[in-house]
């Protein structure tokens, strides 16, 4: 089965709108398994459940639940992953990530490539806008969820 | 004030005692002020809560609750922080971890003083014995943890 990395985005993009919605960081994420069966989704959680934890790379995986492995999963997130879901990208051997756009930042995504992962990065405009907006209109916001403020 | 680290570690290993006594994976960690103040422990639920992103790092994180930064914080684990933890640690730029051991598992510490990090590495026999006992006992959940069951 060929995957179209476009059509899996649209589910992290789904979340990422729903994070809007309810007031949080309008992050995204969903993983597959190769075939393109979903396992889980989810998005950032800062502010609705007061968990720093709760990026969306982590939610998505949380949602999946527990597996003994992740050799056949894809992680799909609307932006590029910081270090600690890049880390969790690592660790867990998860081979391939699809980044809807790092425009607006950039984690750890070449890291990941020298170690390994495939890499597919898009240049998705509606993720580009959501996280454009959501920077000028709560950039306290952002910089506390990726650990910066000053 | 001049902290202990021994002292520090000794609520990491309090956690990971608990989680072995709730059937679970045996590593705690607490994050605590660079003056003694305990912030969050935790340790790691996979098994009580079926939460694979719960790690110890992360569990005391998010019991730590939002903070606006963590240049004041330092990270205790009773284990060598895994990448996935080891990038929690980078990305909220936490500039001191605490490890009670790595003996029984490496993960990204030394990185993490490459780029910075204040890494104390005791060499804990408490901490030694409740992995390398859980290990033997456990391979196949110890495995699922850090993502590398064959």
């Amino acid at each position: 089965m060929d995957l179209d990395p476009a059509q899996l985005l649209t589910v992290a993009r789904e979340e990422a709108l729903l994070g809007k919605s309810e007031g949080g960081v309008p992050i995204g994420a969903a993983l597959f398994t190769v075939d393109g069966e979903l396992l889980g989704r989810g998005h950032n959680r800062r502010v609705q459940d007061g968990d720093p934890s709760m990026h969306a790379e982590t939610a998505a995986f949380r949602n999946a639940g527990r597996r003994p492995h992740y050799r056949d999963t894809i992680m799909v997130t609307t932006l590029s992953p910081c270090w600690y879901c890049s880390g969790l990208v690592r660790q867990f051997a998860i081979p391939h990530v699809v980044i809807g756009e790092s425009r607006t930042f950039t984690g750890g995504h070449e890291w990941l490539a020298e170690h390994g992962v495939t890499v597919t990065l898009l240049d998705d405009p509606e993720c580009v806008k959501l996280m454009t907006e959501f920077i000028a209109e709560h950039p306290e916001l952002w910089f506390e969820d990726i650990g910066t403020s000053s």
